[in-house]
């Protein structure tokens, strides 16, 4: 066991096929324990952002949508990609706006974790945005399909307690929220 | 907005570049919304598990790291990969012994989430070891280097609250042990 963290170097790097929604980047690196070359594949790609998002009655703005990855419909926070000329809380709104009409001005930055430190650069940034209102309505790109479901907040503690929703960023946000935030509401 | 769910077709399927963790299928799926051809990205790969295992001495049983794909050390809960041939159990024992060292015959199931469910079709199992203990030495791939870290529950739960944690699947599975176990220890 090593005492403290050792840098570990690049020895090369590579990029792999594109795909549509990541770089493929393969980079070798020196293994500071054994000093083998280990190849590493690291997917680049964009920040995103998603967003606790509270009416006045003490509903919370959920999202039904078709993932393909599992190949059900989850229930998710809204949220997206950051494109690369916003900030992140730009992003966000915007991302909010589009996918359920929602808006407002009273936003707090809640926190983040990284998509997956494993094999992605990118990290998901939480909100909260509360006295959110139907400012819009939704503009969905051709890719999606995206039903906007109102859950009171008490019925969204419970469920997540329960381990009932399946997106981790859907899970990370909740519990930011939960712990620093709810005894405002 | 759609009343309920409805059942996205698949209109074909196309394998891409074998990448190492993952391999690579395109999907055309068409929008019930929309009725357009959409092409989905899907990294297929197995299932992992990760332990929350906690020592007699009421320790946490953690892991140092490099995570290549965010370039820096993390702190995160033991874990890996379930073999093809392996239960989730086992996996989670397995990996635990060899990242770790430790055991124990105290497992319980807490729970899943998906690994991330917009373009993987994986799951993360959440499991918790009650009376771990060094029943072996690391026995680590050579892409591996790892650092045992045992840190008090107390310390865990503050720093978890805090958001003190990058990787979403151990905020996930540290969740599921506040919310269900903790009153038991």
């Amino acid at each position: 066991m090593l005492s403290r963290p050792v840098k570990w170097e690049k020895e090369k790097s590579e990029y792999g096929p594109e795909l549509r929604l990541f770089r493929v980047r393969f980079d070798w690196l020196i293994n500071p324990r054994t000093g083998s070359s280990e190849q590493m594949t690291i997917l680049e790609g964009p920040d995103s952002a998603n967003v606790v998002a509270i009416t006045p009655a003490r509903e919370m703005v959920f999202v039904r949508q078709f993932r393909v990855g599992i190949g059900q419909y989850t229930l998710e926070l809204p949220g997206g990609i950051i494109e690369q000329e916003e900030d992140k809380r730009t992003g966000a709104a915007r991302e909010l706006r589009e996918e359920t009409g929602y808006g407002g001005s009273d936003w707090t930055y809640l926190g983040k974790v990284a998509s997956n430190p494993v094999f992605m650069d990118s990290y998901v940034h939480h909100f909260l945005l509360r006295h959110a209102q139907i400012t819009s309505t939704q503009q969905l790109d051709s890719g999606e399909e995206v039903e906007v479901v109102l859950l009171q907040m008490e019925e969204v503690e419970k469920r997540w307690r329960q381990g009932g929703f399946l997106h981790p960023h859907t899970v990370t946000a909740l519990q930011l929220f939960f712990q620093q935030q709810r005894n405002s509401f």
